[in-house]
């Protein structure tokens, strides 16, 4: 009867997804996993410290792999050991390795709910995993482009000085460098994009430049990028948990090229209920396609 | 009519109270401040990435003094350059130092609203700031054993399996070594907590020891600590901005010591409205009092 | 710095508006007004029944017309003495002169916010207000069609089986008998209205009868209707608070027809910031017209 | 895996209840029940006209009896044709008699969750779904004196000019006219209300009486009472669904008078845990004992 979340790996983006879902009481039972048992330890003493000045209850353990058979939503977050800077592909090797010991370890427990992938390259190792676990299609997703078209909002928010929460459309592809913005899927306030006065005078490239190194812009920063995409996911576990049939893009499998790849889909109870296929204008069209390319030829390398 | 909090020192802890902030609801304008113009720009980033997928709007800034005129709230979160892992009080002369510089901008801001510090040692650093401000009395304090309170109830809600919301009481004193349960105001569901069954067999000297440690056992895994404070003080902001008269152990000045100390204290519209006197056994007012002087010397080192 | 909000008129709406508020921690001083004196008082002590229950403290007084001089939202929310079951615009005579005694009272009180109509007929409300308390253009609106979108976002929501929270579009004009969907604006994950399947056998008359008739459909089995507007007056008010230039349907003015009519609009800080002038194709923006024909005339009525 | 409850009554209590729960995303799937088929309806109509205002989705049925073999918890609000104006006891008859109708069909239906009782004369009502439900011990408990704590803590509070949520302690006994305060319970800040400098002139019998009166003070100004009891109720809801072993003053069998009667006591998942036995000084030992008496003399009516 209660919200079970599984988070494999407790670095930044983990830790902050349980700092997330916690705040918000999206969830009444947290399993943290991280391969540094002291490292899931103290988090979970830090999310309990929260118990007092929090309006729910959560029930919090670490490292009980028993617990994968009855969680209801596992959330890989395992990161690579240094932070790559410019291009989340060359992450691949290491996180794909990393993500490949824990597919037996859920299989062995019987897990049979719905996993969000986050750990980059996100839509290679989101379709890794879904081969790995041969559970029901769309019941294993990446977060995909839900931050970038978060980011995409942001920026042009920005721009029209409208509230990025009002601003609809999507960033598609790889959650990585060959994603694009869907200007033709941008929409603010009833309008499309290109018909507010702002937009013609706006220099797109550099907006889709700030989009895509938005996550690079933080790290130079910060060091790593977590609240946006934490918060981002923690959506996605609450459209899981209340079964929303709610609008996310993420990465989902497009059968007509065969991979994971950001897109909108309806979320609900078994993840992915079905993908929206948003006609796009021809410039538009090869981007995507360029980008299941680019995925596709990622996701040979680890086969 | 928005409710405008400053944030001076964007390290984990600052970062993580503008997380909690952001993500609670519990403010409309944030301003960000750091040394390291990058970090703050780039937590400014990671904040506004949030805007979609929240349900309110924040409008944030970075590093921009004016905004210190107009802040309705202060919070002092700059932390030294490497944690200590032992005793806080060994960070104070780089952390005074560092508070030091943030004094006169405040005071050339014309900031006349509440100050809540963070910055460790907390007790002696919020004495310091209240000195160097000289706003109305109240208008200063600090986070203090809000969180040791918090973690103690953590401890004591796990011997008795209870929500630690349930658990009353507080931990008194310095927010460092000398701090001590108040075990004499620990009370459970309207027992107190020695008329609890599992009482009479606690090792109440280990418990309290993990209270006390607690932040270094998170410390030792994470290298850090930062949401337990972080939602302890996001609900001390909202306290503020509700005018709430809501009891919590804060760092208040004690006339009788003349220090600022951990200890229950009415927090509202202009911080703390009034210190909460309660009677302590012998015992425990010998410990608050050895406390108070550990944070008096303290002090007179930065003086 | 608090964030305060007066009621004007504790019915059903005015009362279910209070609780949404102060449930959701969206206000933190809270002013009733009800002619009936023991109405306000007993909505003044259910919602302070709530306090040890709810996150945040919420200070409430009723009937305090010095309150007005400091509030920054005023609800107007004054009912008929028996709800209209079929048509909004025969309660006119009855609210208009309701209303009209709140605007020298707010006139003396120096009120100087926004305010935000709830009264029926909406929109003629809503003008009627604006022009008696000539306050700066957009800092008086009305909830206008924001209630009527949300119907529509359901009504489209059920049909595509889709979260209504993923359904963008608006119902336009009068909040009453002449409104239409603007169809036109209708989109659901990045496709229009039109590009979904299930539109090409949809009965798009019936759907939008069903819009319409959605407030006399919860009237007919309940007696009166509160969530729904009292949820989107909430979002309203989170908007001028947090200065959000959030877009929402509300009852604003249309220079070209000189009435307040229901629109998109962006809302901040000083209520309407500006329309956003959706092209509607030629069937719509007659439609829209005749709506504003249907204000004007009754807004003669009383003038 | 998602949160199911059923509200079966939807007059003002049972409405407002559902309101609280979807305006708290303390549900995922609710399922309204009423006599009149057309209230429940309009109430579902209501709840999903908020759909596009609210951050969770929340799926709405009615009438639909199948779903009480799957609801977590079944709330109990049906109310009287006419609500009492001063003492609960008259509602008993036909109250027993409409919550008798529906323990058959929970039988019928393989209910196995958690019954909170909202339906007054609240303790009597509790007991006798108790036996008929047979479900295990604990299961089956009712909102007894939590509302009337909620009261006493807003009095409390006042008086000293504190936030109601910093007040604790208890109002034991009848959810009704034999109600007491135990103020040796009533702490504040870590004071016993006693300690408190106000308490001394305070005038304790008529603070009670107040507390006791509140809902008849409401009632007499509003016509029935549902903000606060809703409120309470989706805490009640909360606990149970996040395990939390809160503490709340709720109506429990208390073995030894062989009634369910208002009284501490932790609540989780499978409601009742335990009760908390907090010792009382012997005049209010008698009143508890008193109440006892009336709830049990009510009960032998309705065997």
């Amino acid at each position: 009867m209660n919200r079970h979340v599984a988070i494999i790996g407790c670095g930044h983006v983990g830790a902050d997804v349980a700092f997330s879902l916690v705040t918000q009481n999206l969830v009444d039972h947290l399993s943290l996993f991280d391969i540094k048992d002291a490292k899931a330890a103290s988090e979970q003493l830090e999310l309990q410290d929260m118990a007092a000045h929090i309006g729910s209850r959560v029930h919090i353990d670490h490292n009980d792999e028993q617990q994968l058979s009855c969680a209801d939503i596992v959330i890989m977050a395992v990161g690579p050991s240094k932070t790559e800077t410019s291009n989340r592909l060359r992450e691949l090797a290491e996180t794909s390795a990393s993500v490949a010991t824990w597919a037996p370890k859920l299989q062995a427990a019987g897990f049979d709910g719905v996993l969000i992938n986050i750990t980059n390259p996100c839509d290679v190792i989101t379709m890794s995993l879904a081969r790995r676990l041969a559970l029901p299609e769309g019941r294993v997703f990446g977060t995909g482009t839900s931050l970038d078209s978060a980011r995409m909002k942001r920026v042009v928010g920005k721009l029209l000085d409208v509230d990025p929460a009002s601003v609809d459309g999507y960033v598609l592809g790889e959650h990585g460098e060959s994603q694009f913005v869907a200007w033709s899927s941008v929409r603010v306030g009833g309008l499309s994009f290109s018909q507010w006065p702002q937009a013609e005078t706006a220099d797109c490239a550099q907006m889709e430049a700030d989009i895509r190194r938005g996550g690079w812009d933080v790290l130079s920063g910060k060091g790593w990028t977590s609240f946006g995409i934490a918060t981002a996911a923690a959506k996605l576990v609450d459209a899981v948990f209340s079964d929303a049939h709610r609008v996310y893009a993420v990465s989902a499998i497009d059968q007509r090229f065969g991979v994971h790849i950001g897109q909108p889909a309806l979320i609900g109870r078994c993840g992915v209920i079905r993908t929206i296929p948003i006609p796009l204008p021809a410039a538009e069209a090869e981007k995507y396609a360029a980008s299941a390319t680019v995925i596709a030829t990622a996701f040979q390398k680890i086969c």
